[in-house]
């Protein structure tokens, strides 16, 4: 059979099954050999044969592609690394991820740290053999006999599963594994790698099976790469919000509570206030109103709602009360419905928009828990606005517009943003959906955002945006959120009075600018590293004395800026300058203040930045520029 | 045998058994002849035997305890008149309440409004003749036969439970009651008596048996009396916080949600958060520390805190996750003693204030919800200070003080306070119950804060200032409570390090001011008749035009007045000016500011207050006043 390929405009043929290293020859690559191809949107290495037809991109190391192929071969370079250090250890499963590559080993002892160095020293001599990878097909009974007597019992579970009747091997030098690949020429082109640590995952994912030991590595193509990499890594672990959460004391998760659900300590407490603050000001000044809903409600309404259908096994159990069943709320838009039905509405009160910062609960597996970041109970800081047709575009660029507004205080002026469009399964009319995916876009347009199409995204009851922003080390986050939904008017059975006297169904959007505050919280905690502007700050300032004798003065400037509203302490402790400012260093306060002799001879403060500035001012010249830092929500 | 007793320093002795009018000669009280008699604890009408000695006290009209014995017997000529109208029916049990009186009957259909008027003529005609009241004594089988002949099952019922061998009944005319008494002389003396109202009451208050009907009234002394009292009645339901709830959309209660669950309203919620902003800016001023905790917890943690103990039955029943029991929290503090808890502790650091506003859940039976008054869910305004024992008077101090500048702020100066000592059951030793009542009562004192002592009052765990509120009705409000906890610190074993570097046992405060928003909320209603002060008000100010020429010159007022953030409405709608008052006059905002041609000449606004009083400013003016009124929080 022949196979049909194209090649920067030229059509050329090749049989079924060549192998895709002579299309080097036929493309005339040998010049600048590439890693791999790509035929439409399959991957394929130079081992593999040639089945499907299309278009032939070559995949060098610059290529986006290149980097998981790579990372696929460096856990093979692991795998064989680990199987001859460790005699009788057994393969799981070993695939590239998105920032590295791991491999699953059953042994009967756990890894050490230098075991991981062993094996990083025996992986570097693979990789100096320079090993071809050689790929073989075999049939279903070969492959069974050959794991059999290599006694690899995971992958002769997984060859089992196999629906085709062929399956493929890998080989390098002595080690096989079962693969579908694609992978590199040779392991010698694995040479920026660095293995990362080791951890406990469940065969398949599954805690009723035996407890593999994860090895996670990452790699590159330059060894520049991977240091930058590294350094980032290193950067993330000293921002990793529960390392901080813990240091700053900002919050707490404990045993006696239960797993994700979080303890807002007082220096945390006061950040989620003014966020709330901030918060509220900002929905009041843009014409939404204010409500507080319960954290509970008869079973009966989720079913109204629909949640019982689609969202049961994301909500906490019921709990019986007088015979009937009550439930934990998972979402706050039931509640919102039942204040606008709350009596008769008119086009006139249009739009109407209800925000709550409504704490919800709902379930989580325990293993998937991470910090603030993934949690069972969080507030989110919700809102759903009720409107006509014609002014949903108005609308859902006066949300955007929020959302920027929002986002770019707190520092986040970078975004990735989706619009997902109409599912195979959906409610509403085709035309609805037009219109409402239209007014999206149009809002989207109209505020200047870039946005990607997410195809057939939407969840069945409507079209919606979401917004990642960009923290300082380049990762984005999953935030903000902007929902039309057609369903639960329909389901509540809503209505309004139209100028015809006649009753109409509201369009509902259903919105998050900060998505929970818990998650944004951590988000924020690792943004700054720890280190909040000084109107998040929990402690602005800190008032130091260099000796005994300026505690009077100390004491006078210390009551003038607390009198002021700020958030100041006081370290008159008998101690050297250098350990308060350490301290005061370590806790991120902005400013410290120190009162020494010259100090008091000017009647002048002297004032250092966590960034290590000095600064003279009067109190009232410093009280004035906090005050301008904390209006302006200045970050620095 | 001989009965002692003493009367105004003189002693005299009279048989056992002696009918207590023969008092009356025997004190020479004949001039003003008393109802009734107190004889130390025990209250003694006239037609009952002298059994006990004591002190002896003539009842007259005017004595506080005249009015339990008036209506007592009004509840005789109302079952009197009720069985004369309506023979066949049956009496259940007819007391004296504190406002009045009730009895319940039996009856093949329901009273009808009719009904009562016809009842309250007969009553009349049964005063009108001065019937004696009679008191016998009969053997229980005496008093079995009677009632059994009368055909009064719920009397049988309750002969059937007296362990006495004797029983008492009272009878007027052909009317005959098993009662204890005491009862006035005659029927002639419930003059002043009015029947209220007809509603369903289960025999003895348990819902598997019959519903009888039971008509409330009352009945006072003096005509004037009684006529001030329904019109305070009036009053009061003129200011039912369940009615103007509704009227001024404050708050709603939805079916589909479950009793006792509150949904804040936009116009309710914004009054909930400015006492929210008030409350947090207040304590953070005055040292507390803000936190947040969440509704849930692992079931275990209320057995370490005893709440599974002493306070099962008002807790929600717990949901299984991840085959652990979860509960809704019913209070906060265990979850600040965890906080407290998450790391250690030094005396320097004291005392610690966690406040917060947490909201918990509480079983309370369906039957007994009564709008926000009395709910299951609600938001504490919950504080925890930890504190050395040397430092429990001045905190109980400062928060005594904090207690008065706050319910003043809302208008509230006169107060009910009750100081509950050491009961029966109780932890820790005896000497720091003194210490902790010593330092309690110093602390009123200080504060010149009259109070009452309720001896033996004091919960298990620790002594409590009780403290209520006196609305504009003369009503008392259970509000603040600061409650001294010995046993919480012991169950969770926290600690501190104290200056010689051992560990000490903090002392435990648990305080609310206002007890809960929402019960807060619905006095606040009702004190206020729901015109709230301007900085409370939903709706600061409406501007209004009297035609359509002056929209232009309000529309710039309203800006004007929504820029500098003052809750400002437009209403310019093509209705008479009249109109327009009586609307926001309904909706009791404080100023209608009204824009005609006047207005539009001088370029000045005339301003009418809902008191109707007409002013005249410029709108520079006009938003100073408002803020300095904010400012103020002034109470008009």
């Amino acid at each position: 059979m022949e196979i049909k390929l194209s090649f920067e405009g030229k059509e050329f043929a090749v049989k079924a099954g060549t192998p895709a290293r002579e299309l080097v020859d036929l493309l005339e690559l040998s010049e600048k050999k590439p890693l791999a191809f790509k035929i439409d949107e399959e991957l394929l290495d130079l081992h593999s044969p040639v089945r499907h037809g299309g278009e032939v991109k070559p995949i060098f190391p610059e290529s986006p592609e290149a980097l998981e192929i790579l990372r696929h071969t460096a856990s093979h370079v692991l795998a064989q690394a680990v199987k001859e250090l460790f005699p009788g250890v057994k393969l799981g499963i070993g695939p590239a991820t998105e920032e590295g590559f791991y491999y699953d080993f059953d042994y009967d002892r756990p890894f050490t740290e230098e075991d991981l160095k062993a094996i990083e020293k025996k992986m570097k001599e693979i990789v100096k053999k320079r090993y071809p990878l050689v790929r073989e097909e075999l049939s279903r009974e070969e492959a069974e006999r050959l794991f059999s007597e290599l006694g690899e019992r995971y992958k002769l579970e997984l060859i089992r599963e196999i629906p085709e009747e062929t399956v493929s091997i890998y080989k390098q030098d002595r080690f096989v594994d079962l693969c579908r690949g694609p992978h590199l020429p040779h392991t010698g082109l694995v040479k920026a790698f660095k293995l990362l640590s080791v951890a406990g995952a469940y065969w398949r994912g599954d805690e009723r099976n035996p407890q593999l030991q994860r090895i996670y590595g990452t790699a590159f193509f330059r060894k520049e790469d991977l240091k930058a990499y590294l350094e980032r890594l290193e950067e993330a672990k000293r921002r990793d919000h529960r390392k901080l959460g813990r240091e700053l004391e900002l919050f707490s998760i404990e045993e006696e509570i239960g797993p994700g659900l979080i303890l807002w300590l007082p220096k945390g407490a006061i950040v989620r206030k003014e966020i709330e603050d901030f918060w509220r000001d900002e929905h009041l000044k843009r014409g939404y109103q204010l409500v507080y809903t319960p954290h509970i409600a008869l079973r009966d309404l989720w079913k109204i709602s629909g949640h019982l259908d689609f969202y049961a096994e994301n909500m906490f159990a019921p709990m019986e009360i007088d015979e009937r069943a009550y439930q934990l709320k998972p979402m706050n838009c039931p509640f919102h419905i039942l204040i606008y039905q709350s009596r008769k509405r008119s086009y006139r009160e249009f739009p109407i928009r209800y925000c709550e910062l409504g704490t919800v609960y709902r379930y989580e597996r325990s293993g998937v828990l991470h910090g603030l970041l993934r949690v069972r109970g969080f507030t989110q800081d919700d809102a759903h606005i009720f409107c006509r047709e014609d002014q949903l575009e108005e609308e859902l660029y006066k949300v955007l517009d929020l959302v920027v507004h929002f986002l770019s205080v707190f520092g986040f002026k970078e975004y990735q943003i989706y619009l997902s469009t109409r599912p195979d399964k959906y409610v509403g009319s085709e035309e609805i959906w037009e219109k409402a995916e239209g007014a999206l876009r149009a809002a989207l347009e109209k505020k200047g955002l870039p946005y990607e199409i997410d195809p057939g995204e939407g969840v069945f009851y409507g079209p919606k945006i979401d917004l990642k922003i960009r923290d300082v080390l380049g990762r984005f986050w999953q935030c903000s959120t902007i929902q039309v939904d057609f369903n639960i008017p329909e389901r509540f059975d809503i209505s309004y009075i139209g100028p015809d006297n006649r009753p109409y169904r509201p369009i509902m959007i259903h919105r998050a600018l900060l998505g929970s505050l818990e998650r944004f919280f951590g988000v924020l905690i690792e943004h700054y590293a720890g280190a909040f502007p000084v109107w998040l700050s929990p402690v602005q300032a800190v008032v130091m004395t260099v000796a005994d004798r300026h505690q009077e003065f100390a004491e006078m400037v210390y009551a003038k800026l607390a009198e002021a509203g700020f958030r100041v302490e006081r370290d008159f402790r008998n101690e050297k300058l250098g350990f308060k400012i350490r301290e005061a260093q370590v806790k991120k306060v902005p400013y410290m203040i120190i009162v020494g002799d010259k100090e008091l001879e000017n009647s002048r403060i002297t004032v250092r930045t966590r960034k290590g500035e000095n600064l003279e001012f009067t109190i009232e010249e410093f009280a004035e520029r906090l005050k301008e830092e904390i209006i302006q929500k200045i970050i620095w």
